[in-house]
């Protein structure tokens, strides 16, 4: 399997863009490349995302997929990318169940983002994931290494990213201007290269929000990782799916809000070394949250 | 006018959740709150949002108007939200230029959000914001007061602020888990009071891009400025529409990257305390970044 990590020297992936700053000198900045990128499922429009543009394919696969809208069954015949009209068609066998629900949708209320939303609370019905164990001396490992590895996010901020991991080691690490496109961009990476998800862990640089921990399910991944904090409602649902929920880990802390009973404290924390200033600005936040 | 900022202490708005810290100590945190809220626009469903849950009526009016959905002429004629369904409807005069499009669209593709993109970008055809000058000692002013401010973000995190300013002084400060429902909540209010947006400024937690850009345009509003980073396209669009565009404001550090002819430079950046720690967080970025 090859790995997949950010490329900073990519030019189509950044700018340098000229302004002045504070002291009234002129700065270049570089600065994170942002484009439209309109999905369809066949012949109907979905969404037009706003994408850094890197993986457009696997964006499109991923957020059908993560939506609820391209079931496990669908057979998919095609990923079109047309670079010019910055548009992705998903072509399936058949036509899905879910344009259908959508035609019905459109008849009653003329939108799908409604449908979607049910949809993807739908899905985890009934759901259930495997109770893999989580090594804490992974945790510290994996946040090392992504701390560390090259990224945008080091390079020019303004970006999200997502890492997909098995043990201790990073396996696709994907950046974009919204945390969800990443997330969708690694679920069409494994979509289309059948990676198995029972053995992986997700790492976030955004918020444990509902939406995340559900995206995560969906993909059948049992651990969530994230430097940032929870919401309520993404700690309820990672406790009713069996996710393993890690927030606000940064240098030796962290908290783990669901799964506790999964994680496997083979590390001593006093060895994770404290994190170098340049790290704590990612989701950094004070810990007096913490009573 | 009657001020409105964070109230930390509103039990509604987070949630005490016990799990298990680095050392396998039980820690009790307070998370945010994050619920459903469907947004109608007269009997046509338009979308689910997740939200905090404060400010529903603001966040639809807002939503509606940010989106294009609403125009200006359009009249209002109710607003009314039902707390058990968390729906809120919004009533207009007569069927909305929107809802046309909407019908015609849905016959095509099935769904609005491609439309309602388009109408993002149409709105801004020919719009020009006043060329309100920007003190930079206003902007340390409020970047002062907004970060002693309590607020949800200091208590539990894992949410976005967005302040309403003019001059030196912050007038409404929402926060939301989506940091476009904390500048929707903010859109609604303006409406719903008739507040005049030339003379504003508005201060995001959040990045600088281009969806952050467009609403605070939309809004009439001539000021940006935000802790975070940008994107080129947010740029763009900013320097299209004459936006001031201020970001990585922290301490006595930003950058303008759009406006830069309409900052009054009266304050000595040296004169600017920089940050306690504890704000670093707020997101706090290397400035390598800057060449």
């Amino acid at each position: 399997m090859k790995k997949i990590f950010p490329d900073p020297s990519d030019p189509r992936l950044t700018r340098p863009v000229t302004g002045r700053d504070h002291t009234g000198a002129e700065v270049t900045i570089r600065v994170v490349e942002e484009r439209p990128l309109t999905i369809f499922l066949n012949s109907r429009e979905i969404v037009t995302a706003m994408t850094i543009g890197d993986y457009p394919e696997y964006l499109a696969l991923g957020f059908l997929r993560n939506q609820g809208m391209l079931k496990i069954d669908d057979v998919v015949t095609g990923v079109d990318y047309d670079d010019d009209l910055e548009v992705v068609v998903v072509r399936t066998e058949t036509e899905t169940d879910f344009e259908e629900k959508l035609q019905k949708k459109t008849r009653t209320s003329g939108c799908a983002v409604g449908t979607v939303f049910g949809d993807m609370m739908e899905g985890l019905d009934g759901l259930t994931l495997p109770e893999t164990p989580l090594r804490t001396s992974w945790l510290y490992a994996l946040a090392r290494q992504i701390n560390t590895m090259p990224s945008l996010y080091l390079e020019a901020g303004a970006i999200h990213g997502t890492v997909l991991c098995r043990g201790d080691a990073p396996l696709v690490y994907m950046e974009d201007v919204g945390r969800h496109n990443a997330v969708d961009k690694i679920a069409g990476w494994m979509l289309m290269h059948g990676e198995s998800a029972g053995d992986k862990l997700l790492y976030t640089t955004g918020r444990l929000t509902s939406e995340m921990v559900i995206k995560t399910a969906m993909m059948g991944i049992p651990a969530l990782a994230s430097r940032s904090g929870f919401t309520a409602w993404g700690v309820e649902i990672a406790r009713q799916v069996g996710l393993t929920l890690i927030g606000r880990m940064r240098g030796q802390r962290f908290v783990c809000l669901s799964g506790e009973e999964r994680l496997i404290r083979d590390a001593d924390p006093a060895s994770a070394p404290e994190e170098e200033r340049k790290h704590r600005r990612k989701g950094a936040r004070k810990e007096s949250g913490v009573e």
